[in-house]
């Protein structure tokens, strides 16, 4: 069993110890919002915003993008479990700003190692033979984060699925401070009048 | 302003004024791992996992299904971000297990309010017309948790950007108990020899 796989099964196995009357929440998220942000292994929207198990759906993907897969999950969030306030929170010093689609597939048509398995050599792959399948997905960049919470907000808010009268919040997390600050105009994109 | 969006700005206050050395984690994950789970709001995967932040990539949608978006966040995980064991978990008792594309089609096809605001009336939104888009989307319903575990570690196994080094762990979470359960025979899905 890999270390990793222990530590987080030695983790899930005090939390369970603890878990108290948690087994009576509902399905449908108790505060009725939603979040979608970033995958980023530093953000914890729990914490930065504020919320115990129960209280709200949360998407996370690469970049927090309003992707068709997002757009689904939300769509599922409100019409079937009753959420009628979004949140889309980008961050800075994302990763999705570090590369561009074409950077992306030149490494994958190189190899398939990390570039960190790359350049240290840490466990034997053999060389790995790269694919060309990168080209058939767009990675979904951002060359900037505030232009890309408006754009996905109007992705979102002109989904012919998503009803007008729910909000959407546009903000950027920073990750130097913890601190969620807003996009200017973001939540005024398309908004029902 | 709306109470919730006070409450999460309230919180996310907090939040940063004791944010500390927090703000000096670097972009890739520090455990080098990552979590494709459901959105649902019951799950709290830095809690039932044992993450602080900085520590591993989590990626959430409804189901914690393999989507092309899903995968396309994994791979910018371990190729960008060095990340290099994944762990898929679904989850009892969740709402992807209660509805068919049919029946979502044809709830989003007669009103895109949500169901409980439909019995309530809780907001006067209008009648506001349906929408017939739903057959342009898969819902990714789930009949069978182990089933969707592995059916999912298939996919990311065989997809011709994961490389066969990296161990997909399949767990199901418990929201009876908080207790992950481990799918028989989802590791072993396509194990690199």
């Amino acid at each position: 069993m890999s270390k990793i796989l222990e530590e987080v099964l030695a983790a899930n196995h005090t939390y369970a110890t603890k878990f108290g009357d948690k087994a009576h929440l509902p399905m449908p998220p108790g505060r009725h919002f939603a979040i979608l942000t970033c995958m980023d292994a530093r953000l914890d929207p729990a914490k930065y915003a504020g919320l115990a198990e129960g209280d709200a759906h949360v998407i996370r993907n690469a970049g927090g993008r309003a992707t068709d897969d997002a757009i689904r999950s939300l769509v599922i969030s409100y019409k079937l479990l009753g959420t009628c306030e979004w949140f889309i929170i980008h961050h800075t010093d994302c990763g999705m700003e570090t590369f561009t689609n074409k950077i992306m597939n030149n490494l994958l048509s190189s190899s398939l190692k990390t570039a960190a398995l790359e350049a240290s050599g840490w466990r034997d792959i053999g060389p790995g033979p790269g694919s060309s399948e990168g080209k058939y997905i767009n990675w979904l960049t951002i060359n900037n984060q505030a232009e890309s919470v408006i754009e996905d907000i109007q992705r979102i808010r002109y989904h012919p699925l998503v009803p007008a009268y729910i909000p959407i919040y546009g903000y950027i997390y920073d990750v130097k401070s913890g601190k969620l600050i807003q996009v200017p105009g973001a939540t005024e994109v398309g908004k029902a009048s």
